[in-house]
């Protein structure tokens, strides 16, 4: 098998003869969940959802950024979610990720200056804190007493909150 | 229960006696699966995924937004993956979301104009292409070889190619 992705079409194409659904797109549970690109974060499995109950959300990081806010907008005002739960994790990219030299690198190898900021943080807690709070001053979400952030850690399967 | 967080947490606490890592940062597939936060959206069950195999970025819509591609290039250059699949569906909220009406209500309620586009749609396979076409022409991104989309049919489970 030359590609990964031959490899998940012939998953999914097993996957479809146990198809549950179809399923209201309403999210049931009326929650949007707020994680990690990472490979280690199945959020199905860890917060034991099924089909059709929370929206999930994920970029590198699971940052609150525009393309976040602007999900989350989506999913209060078009599909009635009214909780958000952030959560980063241990063993992040992101975390106390060099920067500049990763955009140096970028530059010498492409001539091109990367258009976006990577999002690298030197604290974990800390980066939780910022994105629970962008969440909670983002004015265009008509939900915000419910919006609160976790960190997952890979190594043991726990989820510990982060006061904010 | 009052919040939904809460019943998350409590599910999260008895799957954590479950917990089957720890697995390696490096996602083991090399390739990266992007798609919408939509709630019927299972990617783990979808392409039969077990933790620490892929990573998976989603928005709402599943579009090649910038941060998507912020989350790509880390995904690429810092943890080994060579594959993106794009994966809309059908029953999306931006397909054919009156964004201005959007836009006016968020204005009249809030006071504010909303800094970002929501990414409406009108056609579900010319989104995919679009959104395909973007990632192939985002030369910070070292691996465009194996770049493809799909629709997954919310309705029946089936995933459907669409040519680019």
């Amino acid at each position: 098998m030359d590609s990964a992705i031959d490899q998940l079409l012939l998953n999914a194409a097993a996957k479809e003869r146990h198809f549950t659904g179809p399923r209201a797109w309403i999210p049931s549970m009326h929650v949007a969940v707020v994680t990690c690109m990472d490979s280690r974060i199945d959020t199905f499995r860890i917060f034991g959802l099924d089909s059709g109950q929370a929206h999930i959300l994920r970029n590198a990081g699971g940052v609150a950024t525009d393309d976040m806010l602007r999900s989350l907008v989506l999913s209060q005002r078009l599909l009635q979610t009214r909780e958000v739960i952030l959560v980063h994790h241990t063993n992040c990219g992101l975390h106390n990720l060099d920067e500049h030299a990763l955009r140096a690198e970028i530059v010498r190898e492409t001539g091109q200056e990367p258009p976006y900021a990577f999002g690298s943080f030197p604290d974990l807690e800390e980066a939780v804190r910022r994105s629970v709070r962008r969440v909670r001053e983002h004015a265009l979400l008509p939900h915000r007493d419910h919006v609160r952030g976790f960190v997952y850690e890979v190594e043991t399967g726990r989820l510990r909150e982060v006061t904010v």
